[in-house]
């Protein structure tokens, strides 16, 4: 059991909304991963630091990744900054079996859509008006310790459809007070990596110190650490090594 | 109801192997895609072209591609040389609606790690063995008029773990002389456009004359032909647009 | 190709509130079951007849639904008086490759509880609300004709958590007034028959008259049409049918 | 996290072959139930009891499954002596939470029958054959610790098409030396319960003791062991609790 290993946690943050705008500097003066760096400092099984687009290789030098059990990643303005040696770089370390956590406006990140492979795209509007979000799948571990929904009086309205692939396992659905519903919490498994994808979260409304919004990230990074193992793919398996015995026959292209 | 209009099929094919070596040449004269095109030209309700990796714009200009319901993809020596654009191009097609078929060594080309977002890797194993493909679930009309499984004499072993996301529906499972099973068959919806992988059809042997062959490719078609709409996102909502009557609150960023 | 053959239907209702209740009387004076005939009686391709829990074999003799093709179900009030042998004639049936469409309060029904092995239940509310219809599906044949919602005036609620196994296939979520969301649409696949749950439909108000209900059962109705063939099995394979050729050892049961 | 609690094991086992087959009675002189408790009592996280079909109250009072984490479930012979009632009570405490792992000739249970909704039938051969049991899902926690794939050299086959649901999760692909392949592990979510199948382990063979199948059955447990929360409901919603200010219009049936 790994269970009594402490979970190593990377929190990525674009940072250009906090240094640009007052509201939202305001509601996360150590920027969006610093709060959320606080936030699960409180639980004994987690190892956590952050990087951000700033530092040097954009704050994932292959070391980072290499020690990281789940990255957390929380974009939106500067998606198209991000380099595509970084893309590979995660996506590599999600099938090989490192966890993902996707966050609001991160759904629409080079990282999300390279490993879903299709828009992800949405409808949205920034109103202010109420979320509340509904646990459609309450055995799940990502559910754990919520009551029915979670009220969230001031929210970025996501709207369907959602342009993702069939979920692995649906866990949550949101109600906006302008009429819209979506799906705000899915799961997928890429390679041997586990992904969660949770819409709340955007920066100019405190959403990331809602308690129960920070149980739910917890949960999931829980839930996303790595299991199993890699696959030993691709690999070529000569006839001599066949697990029954069989002769060569026929033509070749090697 | 769409069924009676034609369904419009592009063959598209790297037509590499058949032109270097003479065992492919003996088996496919007219090409890998000019085989497939023989044998579906007998059914009424297809209407054919094929494309090649050496033509104009690759064989897929965007004209070409508009006109296509259901696009038939083999490649396997070339794979590298196909632009990012056209892989781009025949993505964002499959997400407004258009069916893919992607044949045997076509796990790992370009367009199919694209809309998988996986590594799309097998093991294999070129020993002309003998491969059986079960069928699991027979009440899929891809599987339509086939028996119990499909025994093809002389085939190329591609076995597990295959680096694909969870399929959406599984159809067939091979099992191979040397001691290997592979998930053969499967479906994904990507966007709104339906992928079938197949994977029997390795080119030195004669596996797409096979008349069950040809016969699940048919039935591929027939399933992977465009159906709803396209998404209308990504797609922003203004607060005066919004189904129920709200007014706007809290900061902003745009 | 089946899709030209007419899809032979049975619309099934317990036919007990149009008998007892005013309301739905005036609303659905030749039952829902006739509203439905009705309404479906201008596609070419059907053909219809209805069923009621009053009837001999409470309608569902096994001559009709051995020529079924797709069955829809309507009960609320009198789930308990459907014989047991006559839910596992019709799930044999769908096993088979029949396709069922469920209605409403169909949810609590013995029949879609025995396919779905789950409890079924969820949570409601009966206040004439307003209720919004999403598709987060778009590329379904079951969304084919429909614009972004489906808006229900008056609407009874049901709310998640839904007892219901991970759909194959999820197509709409609702939008209630009162603030809850449910997964409103859904599909599976059982033995060859395929399952669509659809949720609108209290009898007290004329949801069955609205066209945009009555174009999704349509939908419905042909995407559930039975496809591929029913499994062989149970079955035994004797040793000396085996495929690959090989010799009786070790002990036995039989 | 519950991690560190025990984890309270059932295993279940209808105990007659062991008792009427010299050949069983000699490979599991403790009976199946008997050998797995002793292969599982080196695990320090578990808290393992037996219960068998000859036991009052079939070997399940309320009270035991009440103190149960998860049920190890193995049948052949006496399925159609477990009573309704028991079953009924077994699909309760899954839905509510509890893990259940039904193995080999249980596919055929009441029990399994019940929570998949299908005919769980298949082909089978006892020909004391080779089979081969494929890890597909490497990156899944029940993997954990396996090589490539299992190795049994002498099996009963059991083969496709397996009558059950679409899997939530595919984690092993069986081959036979005789020619066919099977489904030989997965998982549904039933509830907030959840379920792995996994079909090695006839009787006459001694397959519960290879060190890989023990592993598998331990891996099982720890991964099926309840998750979060059981579902609130059925239940009412009054208007004047809805979370959003309405107001009843409109008809009745209540």
């Amino acid at each position: 059991m790994s269970s009594l290993a402490p979970i190593r946690i990377t929190i990525w943050n674009e940072f250009v909304h906090e240094r640009q705008n007052d509201v939202v500097a305001g509601i996360y003066p150590k920027g969006i991963h610093g709060a959320l760096a606080d936030a699960l400092s409180i639980h004994a099984d987690f190892s956590i630091r952050t990087a951000t687009l700033d530092e040097p290789e954009q704050g994932l030098p292959q070391s980072i990744l290499d020690e990281t059990d789940v990255l957390l990643w929380w974009g939106h303005k500067a998606h198209e900054e991000v380099h595509d040696e970084i893309v590979t770089r995660v996506q590599q370390r999600v099938l090989a079996g490192m966890g993902l956590i996707v966050l609001h406006s991160g759904h629409f990140s080079k990282v999300f859509k390279r490993l879903m492979g299709t828009s992800c795209a949405l409808c949205w509007r920034e109103a202010g008006e109420r979320e509340r979000v509904w646990v459609v799948n309450p055995g799940h571990p990502i559910a754990t310790g919520l009551g029915d929904c979670i009220e969230i009086e001031h929210s970025e309205m996501y709207g369907e459809p959602f342009g993702i692939p069939t979920p692995d396992e649906l866990i949550f659905v949101s109600w906006f007070q302008g009429g819209e519903v979506f799906r705000s919490g899915a799961t997928w498994k890429r390679g041997s990596g586990r992904i969660f994808y949770f819409s709340p979260g955007h920066e100019v409304y405190p959403i990331y110190h809602h308690p129960d919004i920070q149980r739910v990230i917890a949960n999931g990074i829980r839930w996303a650490r790595p299991q199993g193992v890699a696959a030993r793919t691709p690999r070529h398996v000569p006839v001599d090594q066949a697990r029954e015995v069989i002769a060569s026959q026929g033509g070749t292209v090697h």
